[in-house]
């Protein structure tokens, strides 16, 4: 259960849930580093001229201004704003450091944005987006266009959530098939088209036509065209309609590859859907939505596609592909249905107990020695009673109490612990031994905290 | 060197500088926890009425507005501003959520804070701060306050900046001396003491008499106050300046079980500096700083103090003890002093070379299996001669080149891999050797990126 926000909009978690996230986080930079990705972090605002240059998101701006800003700072302080997505200081970060980065420049970033939108149920205004581009001088080859969402695949099969499926279409097959049939308003179609989902085809063929956006025949090929999808066989499909165009051929013997070689590297993972329309004003060539198998009402959890025009730096164009995971929503999901757990609310492996006040040196010195075998471990609040002591490692699910020898002469005392008798509790069974603090070891699977 | 930022007091780093920071950011990160620590992260805003609670800090907030608020939009709207720390969003935090907490609350916090201040040279406006605190209910042990600087001087020391060193003073010696020789206006007189590494002695004794804020006799004994330093032989040195009070024993006898126990955990890291006045207004037990040794230029590191009221909600109050470090200054004078750099400037162990576009299936397969192993391979971008290939993986500092075998049946291409020739070249030395793809691993060193 994730806890009510006290700002509508910016969600918090408890410390537990936190865990959670942090753990997916980490799962994602993996998956990203261990694929060769490099790391950039931008700061949190950009110049708003550069915000609003899409001019659709204006809307969607938190402007910064200092609280007590004097009127002669107004010239030195350019108008800042905080960055809604990770594309645009992507794209203003290349253009800055062009010289000093290699290309193909394969970057990760795990960032918070923020969407300054009116406040509505269920909207947030601040979230962690985790993106991975790939970004090329000049050209970037096709390849890049299988690698990055198969690489996106992997990072959301190694968290616990279940099958994810990516659906992917290509730009080139819409406009070729569109141009094709003599349509030139491409985007406002599919705009109507991207609702078939949800109000199904007979109503989107009827605004195709009311709204005079195409004749009855054009409709029905926009519909049997959107209504493709599946493996390999899409292209003979599409083929079947009948309509034919350079740019269709080329888009088709994109798929082809794509579904060819993302089938041999992550089998069952990508299937051809023609109706996905997201950003096809904006993307140039491969697009990708993913969803939860089992969830799709959820919506695509992660999404991205080819741009050839990232950047344009002088002389220079440099084209993208990319993708990206709304990280807080798909946290916000898992937390709300209870999906994922952690093993244990605090890092803490180890609890070692205090036998009194006057030597708490010990039990802060026997922790010290766990630690240095990587293992986390506290040293108790309070010379409590055991008991109680317990009670506190219990509350948050540390799974073991130390019990340190008593020792009430200091003189040496870090020499003297080895030597004296230690006993372990597992609390969670209660069992009790006489360990050798040099060799004690918690089972692998209690060393960290884990996902379940 | 770093990255002259195009907004000034927003630093950026190139790839190479964030594996420094990030590197350091793990290392932070890795000690709260081995130290059962847990994180929290909060929301980037705060009311502005929170912000300003402290009035002092009000010319720094960053407000908030959205770009194209609807006049009818403000009510439902409060005014919200950046944080400029991690204590005022941690005390609202408790506040809101102590229902659900467990107390004693060790939470870590490392996140971006900004201060909307003038710009000018050198000052950061956005920056990364690593909290540790511990907060109590009702009440806190005093072995806190001994075990949250050793905490941080052990994170600090498992980074490579050299020997740190902790400065603590404690309030209730201050204020116990203080009024012991009659003086009351303790803030205004500490504001003047904190200059004594500035201006001197004699400079700082003229202006508290100039200011009519203590006579002779007064400023002479603050000033023997101030220059006490070193370890327990400091609690014979204020006593043996004559004045006493039941504060000022209080406040020795923390120092001393301070310095006793925080010498036998971690040998010669702590000091007493009495002339220390940090946030004396605002702490009530022990106080914090820390220097680089051999860098006491750079100023305090790393700060903070025990503070017995955190929050006050409803009837109860929360006593803490924190530290902080800023984190982005640290990795700036790091990285302008060239003191560390990654081994290499992306995560990749191994590039694998691709024979020729047809068959890059093959390498993908092969990179596949390198990182079932959990090495960090990338395939190469383009089917060039292997000499340029070669050259991707030298730019980069990819320490291995992986030549699959040249396979043009791509049938069952899975299960043939294996079973065919495979070499690796160690690009650093020329060494090329057969290997088996099952078998095959780097040096361990070789396996992440390090920090030298």
């Amino acid at each position: 259960m994730a806890i009510k926000a006290s700002l509508s909009g910016f969600p918090e978690w408890l410390p537990a849930q936190r865990i959670v996230e942090r753990n997916i986080l980490d799962t994602l930079r993996n998956t990203f580093e261990i694929h060769g990705f490099v790391e950039i972090e931008t700061r949190a605002v950009e110049p708003v001229s550069q915000l609003i240059a899409k001019g659709e998101t204006s809307k969607e701006i938190y402007l910064l201004s200092r609280l007590q800003a004097q009127p002669d700072d107004k010239h030195s302080d350019k108008e800042i704003g905080l960055h809604f997505d990770l594309t645009v200081p992507l794209a203003r970060y290349v253009a800055e450091n062009a010289g000093q980065l290699d290309f193909p420049f394969k970057r990760y970033q795990i960032q918070k944005v923020w969407r300054g939108e009116r406040p509505q149920e269920g909207r947030f205004r601040e979230f962690i987006q985790a993106d991975i581009d790939v970004v090329g001088e000049e050209s970037l080859p096709f390849h890049y266009e299988i690698e990055l969402p198969i690489i996106m695949a992997r990072a959301l099969r190694n968290l616990p959530i279940g099958n994810i499926k990516v659906l992917v279409n290509n730009r080139k097959i819409s406009q070729g098939f569109y141009e094709a049939i003599g349509i030139t308003n491409i985007e406002e179609i599919l705009r109507v088209v991207d609702k078939l989902d949800k109000i199904g085809v007979q109503k989107v063929f009827a605004q195709l036509v009311d709204l005079q956006l195409a004749t009855d025949s054009q409709a029905h090929d926009i519909l049997k065209l959107a209504q493709i999808n599946g493996g390999l066989e899409v292209i003979d499909k599409v083929k079947a309609i009948g309509h034919q165009s350079d740019l269709l051929l080329e888009g088709l013997k994109e798929i082809e590859s794509f579904l060819t070689i993302a089938n041999t590297l992550e089998p069952g993972v990508v299937t051809a859907d023609l109706k996905i329309a997201r950003g096809l004003d904006y993307y140039t060539g491969m697009v990708y939505e993913t969803v939860l198998v089992g969830h799709e009402s959820l919506g695509s959890i992660c999404s991205g596609g080819r741009y050839d025009r990232l950047v344009k730096s002088g002389k220079k164009t440099y084209p993208g592909v990319g993708i990206s995971i709304g990280v807080s929503r798909l946290v916000s999901k898992i937390l709300a249905n209870d999906l994922i757990k952690p093993s244990r609310k605090v890092p803490t492996c180890v609890l070692v107990a205090v036998n009194d006040e006057d030597t708490r040196i010990v039990s802060d010195l026997v922790a010290k020695q766990i630690r240095a075998r990587g293992i986390s471990a506290e040293t108790s609040p309070t010379a409590a009673k055991f008991g109680k002591q317990i009670k506190y490692a219990d509350k948050r699910g540390i799974p073991f109490v130390w019990f340190p020898p008593i020792i009430t002469n200091l003189q040496n005392v870090q020499d003297v612990i080895p030597n004296l008798e230690h006993q372990v509790k597992d609390i969670r069974n209660g069992e009790q031994q006489i360990v050798n603090i040099n060799l004690w070891n918690p089972a692998i699977s209690d060393m960290h905290v884990y996902l379940c």
